[in-house]
């Protein structure tokens, strides 16, 4: 009989897992939270206005539509029984969706963490999902508008605060797009104010920007971010914060900064299917909630369960794409293997390098001992996520809406709000990954 | 004293008016319930995920920030006080916001009218904003989602039954996208259903399709839906629905029909700000909820104050873009007249026709006499829709993003849902222009 291959999550683990099984008699279903497969590295640009979502976002029934033995289901699972060998999971409408496996692979990636902080997510929210970056583009451009409405300077200095908690890959792409938006894009656009006093903050607690990359690129990137206009301060944690302001403390003590913006980058946390794989199989998650598996990606006890990418503690590696690319085809190939009757060879991570876009133009590359930096570097990151985005179709488009935004002065296409959104996004207690809190209409 | 003038609505007619301003010595403030000019012809196709928003919805303040006597402001206004000469409006933070006026355009179009039955909005979503598509294009989406994982045939029939009421331009274009969807990109995407099973109804109360269009071209238009699948059923209206029906009454008597998609593309209504004016001119609105003017697009006793575009009746002229867009420009004339000191002459239409496409490359259009159907249609109804977008980088943009569609086997890059927004679309209670009800979360 064909093998069920259950699938969970189709990002990059999940997907390549599927792809690496095409043509293997198998019957594999992915099951996602969304329909689409989103190709992280660029949500930044969704949230600053520069891609629209589409184009790094392409429906995941329609990537594998060509391979005859893969099917998607959008459904939230909810429970994996690894002893009926059955992921449980519900239908948007709340019904309840049964997929039973033979081989099982969960690849159900990583949000944010607050680090125990929780109520931080009311003030700073993330950027992990489509949503998240919608709603903080919707935040950071409502900004804008209303300090263009406000007449009080110190209000208004408030609305052009913006800032950036954590300087790993994420917080300094951010951190330099908003820079742009503020110094470069906006400018021309406003009347009443000028978005070049905005003041544009990235906190990092350790004492280096970019963490894990060679020092000489940690200081360069410091450099070309003071230059943009970007307060950097380093051995900074955020302790409080509220609707109105952050409260930090670096090096000169606590400090309170009034701004109505502030971003989360600081930290991610597996999901809660490690800590249930975790519990079920008697292993102990790490600190980010992440589950140890063997070397050939399976877990102890179950060898047809698998787990890849940001969620599993492999080796040492990060949490970033290639890792669970690299998983996941992987673990394809040890199934097909086992259908083949072969044995496995344990998984290898083969390092491409490391690099991060600084805004305007500029980014940081470490890649098979090579450090490049500047215009040179940004060649490199755009060539490299061009190639790693799903289609010729949106490869192309992102590179025309690029080749647009740079022909048109720097303009950014896709910085749609609403009156409502705007409103949302300004009322207390939403939160980015919760439902609007409902609130009142303004006074008629 | 320079003049100041007033824009409220940053549509057709009221970008047109501000144009036409340049570099006329006055200073003049458009005030928006969102920051973008909305290119409305082309939202059908944001509703069916074949266009991103953003290439139809460019920011409004970027549009103009070449015009240096112009500014945008993100607000939404409540008031027009015509004698003490001030608009009120609230910011998105509920602030009070008052703008002077020495001269008043009112451009503030028009929304969907349920013709009495209001409580039809909850099951039958209208489509007159950027929101309103995206609303639509979740909640036709989720519905294939969910046939996927119905396991019930009947019920599998349902999901995939879809039912748009008005067969109107607007209606006969989503109706034909829908089929398209269905019959065309869909069933390659799909294991279990065959969508190629959807059943598709356009509803008209008139006995014909494109009520104010030629015989010939309703007859043609009638012929192409139906080989594309679509049930059309004429002088048929509809008299009652719920979340997962909806009842009809046409030649044949009464018939309930079970449809989880109910589109309402029937009926528009004016602004509530037309209104507003009657009452304080005494003037009388028209059944659509419509404003005389004077010949020049004034009130009458106002010289001051203008209307047009969608909330204003004038000439018989139809509710849609041409009209809006001449006498916003016209209006903008007048008032450069007046600081010249010359008399304007009265508001001239040109008529430059008539057109709407009908799903798979093909479309009707009525211009200067000449009647033309089928793929010339098309490709005219294509290139005078991208020439009237908003910027060269959103032109070339749609071409690029349709030229894709079709080379990559009519495929639609901008299909994105997640197990939120469907969840969201198929609770109870949620209305399209209203904000999302309040739902349990699935059981856990």
């Amino acid at each position: 009989m064909t093998d069920r291959v259950v699938v969970v999550g189709g990002g990059f683990g999940g997907l390549n897992a599927v792809r690496a099984l095409d043509g293997a008699d198998v019957e594999v279903t992915v099951v996602d939270r969304t329909n689409h497969h989103l190709f992280q590295p660029l949500l930044y640009q969704v949230a600053t206005g520069i891609l629209p979502p589409g184009l790094i976002a392409p429906a995941l029934r329609s990537v594998i539509k060509k391979q005859r033995n893969a099917r998607a289901l959008l459904a939230d699972v909810y429970d994996l029984d690894l002893d009926a060998k059955v992921v449980r999971a519900h239908g948007p409408d709340g019904r309840p969706v049964e997929l039973p496996y033979d081989t099982l692979i969960v690849a159900a990636g990583a949000s944010h963490s607050y680090f125990g902080n929780d109520h931080f997510a009311e003030f700073a929210p993330g950027m992990k999902t489509i949503e998240d970056a919608r709603y903080l583009r919707d935040g950071i451009l409502s900004k804008f508008e209303m300090a263009e409405i406000a007449t009080d300077p110190q209000e208004r200095a408030e609305w052009l605060t913006f800032v950036v908690i954590g300087a790993g890959p994420t917080g300094v792409e951010l951190v330099g797009q908003i820079a742009e938006l503020a110094h470069v894009v906006l400018p021309r656009d406003y009347r009443t104010v000028d978005t070049h006093e905005a003041r544009i903050i990235l906190l990092e607690g350790a004492s280096a920007v970019l963490p894990p990359f060679a020092p000489k690129l940690q200081a360069y990137t410091q450099r070309k971010l003071e230059k943009e206009g970007v307060e950097v301060r380093l051995n900074t944690l955020a302790v409080d914060m509220d609707h109105e302001s952050i409260t930090v403390k670096g090096p000169d003590g606590p400090e309170t900064i009034r701004a109505r913006t502030r971003i989360w980058a600081a930290g991610v946390q597996a999901s809660p299917l490690a800590r249930m794989l975790a519990d079920k199989t008697g292993a102990q998650t790490d600190r980010a909630g992440r589950i140890p598996v063997n070397p050939d990606c399976s877990l102890p006890g179950h060898p047809e369960v698998f787990a890849v990418g940001d969620m599993v503690s492999l080796n040492g590696l990060p949490g970033v794409a290639q890792p669970a690319m690299q998983e996941g085809k992987y673990v394809g190939k040890v199934i097909r293997d086992r259908i083949a009757g072969k044995t496995a060879e344990p998984f290898a991570y083969f390092d491409k390098g490391t690099m991060a876009t600084i805004g305007y133009r500029s980014a940081v590359a470490d890649a098979f001992g090579v450090k490049v930096t500047g215009l040179i570097a940004y060649a490199m990151w755009a060539f490299i996520h061009v190639l790693y985005l799903v289609g010729w179709g949106n490869r192309l488009g992102t590179l025309y809406t690029w080749a647009r935004g740079i022909w048109f002065g720097h303009n950014r296409a896709h910085r749609i709000i609403t009156f409502e959104t705007a409103r949302d996004e300004l009322a207390e207690g939403r939160t980015a990954s919760g439902r609007p809190a409902p609130i009142m209409p303004p006074p008629r």
